[in-house]
């Protein structure tokens, strides 16, 4: 039998996103090394046992929030890539990275979060290789796309390929969330575009 | 008066030189988190209070390594770069590129250490970032020169081009040193050449 929500699951499902919204503020106010579970639990109004129902730590919630927020990452990642002409994949993936990089913007306070977080939790840390690898093999299905058409040169290896255009867009991505960058998402996004795009396509 | 180097200073000289050597082996064997400043004094056989006096503290012994080692890795970054032609560049920068991966290999013990270093210690992260920095500098130069000589794209910011190729050798780096490198480095070497020149060159 397949579950079904009743009340009870229902206040389960809720008390989940109640912890998941206190520890995104949470995180936000205090940084990662600060913040305890105690806060986000009284400011989810839930008992700590409650909580250790639904995450068994900090870094376990975390890990949720991270994958949340990675996702809206990975939609334009994601994004439909079948392009005709190299000036189609310039165009596309011009677009895809001025969002990506804009999301960064976006996010920045969550992301100032995680980045502090890979660097002090190896639970994180294992969770962020997961993620890139994710959106490596992503972009390595565009990459196999465009060089099966004729687009892109099939000296290169698609995996390492996606794997240094992915390089490329977190060098930025962790850049812009410092607020150490010195140059603007359009400025960013023209300079990687013209080397990926110059280096891979005929 | 310049400084002469009487009996005194050449002692001084050599307890500095065998702390580092010291200090080299004890990192190497412990890692930085469990290498111990008493460690290395005893095995370069000196006090505690001549110690400090070329020492604060290990970060500060491995800093000096770091700045030791990376300086090998910059001779290569440095190498004379006047290419006639985009083939002349191609070839001197796939040089250059296995040059500096295989001597990733070759220090690969040392720098593991110093990754480990860079996560767990905010002065030796400051101090990697110095050193990211000289190599940016030293590579904008190239392409500079590279785009006054009309052999490379002049619509692209030399220092943004510049840390965009360092950071994909950056990434290789570490990947190579966390032996987590699913390819050669010849393989690696074509890769991200051809990407950067492909992209960069007319």
């Amino acid at each position: 039998m397949s579950e079904h929500i009743d009340g009870r699951n229902l206040r389960s499902i809720n008390t989940r996103k109640r912890l998941l919204a206190a520890g995104y503020d949470i995180f936000i106010e205090f940084g990662f090394q600060k913040a305890t579970i105690s806060q986000i639990i009284k400011k989810a109004k839930t008992g700590y046992g409650t909580a250790y129902i639904h995450f068994s730590g900090k870094d376990d919630l975390l890990i949720v929030l991270m994958d949340d927020v990675m996702n809206r990452f990975y939609e334009i990642a994601k994004m439909s890539f079948e392009p005709t002409s190299k000036q189609e994949a310039i165009d596309m993936i011009t677009m895809q990275t001025r969002l990506f990089l804009e999301n960064a913007i976006q996010e920045q306070a969550i992301m100032q979060v995680f980045m502090e977080a890979i660097r002090h939790s190896d639970k994180v840390q294992e969770k962020w290789i997961e993620i890139r690898e994710s959106f490596v093999e992503q972009i390595a299905k565009d990459v196999a796309y465009a060089q099966k058409t004729g687009l892109a040169r099939t000296d290169l290896d698609n995996y390492l390929v996606a794997r240094n255009w992915f390089s490329l867009n977190e060098s930025h991505l962790w850049d812009i969330v410092n607020q150490t960058n010195k140059h603007s998402v359009a400025e960013i996004t023209h300079n990687i575009t013209a080397l990926y795009t110059g280096g891979l396509y005929y």
